[in-house]
């Protein structure tokens, strides 16, 4: 299940996706890790009278996918996460989930052995919720 | 507890810091949100074997705590990110833990209602850990 790419073997151009599930239970511990009891998250009348059909998920517990992406993906085991740029374009609700995940290497820095990888996420309706880059080093 | 500015009354330079924990739990209850089984968050002989004094923590972890600097500190109740530059400049480690996270007030823009918040993050020997940026609305 886990990749285990090493720098020289990764192309410009790779591409991995999985499907990331987002329910009631995560954002319920996505709280306790963090702290974050904004309403926003975990009070629907709340939620609703700021204009949003149901509550918003924490948009850091939809970018928890990347530590997937990288982690488990693209590299996958030597992945280490040197940065991440994250746009959070559409609120993600849970009755929209789970969510596709997709990174495509865009480019590799060979000094460093980085590579940059772009993503995007897209709900059940496919509209693009989130996307940017990270940059990943290689434990190797 | 939370934070409740309204765009109007924000200041640049305006500054809150918090103390962010992080344990064996956390890590756990990460692991199992985000799916990443990568062994060097969970597996110390992994991690030593690669360098390390022990488990990294996963940086979207420590990211989490970007999720309540906004949501309950600045500007608090009425927070709804809109994009996360996240630089992970060193390991973070169980063992230098809690953080203190600090954001401070860099640009507003009066056109979207927006508010850049730069944001720092130290470990308990005093080492910047994470630092970056992320941009701001107001649900008001």
């Amino acid at each position: 299940m886990m990749n285990e790419y090493i720098f020289s073997e990764v192309k410009i151009g790779d591409t991995e996706s999985f499907i990331y599930t987002i329910d009631q239970r995560k954002v319920k511990l996505f709280k306790e890790i963090s702290g974050d009891e904004n309403p926003l998250h975990t009070d629907e009348i709340y939620a609703k009278e700021k204009g949003f059909d149901e509550n918003v998920v924490y948009g850091q517990l939809t970018a928890a996918a990347l530590s997937t992406l990288a982690g488990m993906y693209m590299p996958g085991k030597l992945s280490i996460i040197h940065s991440i740029e994250t746009q959070f374009l559409k609120p993600v609700f849970i009755s929209k989930c789970p969510l596709q995940v997709t990174g495509i290497v865009k480019d590799k820095d060979e000094r460093f052995k980085t590579i940059t990888l772009k993503f995007e996420m897209f709900n059940t309706d496919n509209v693009k919720v989130c996307k940017g880059k990270m940059r990943i080093g290689f434990l190797e």
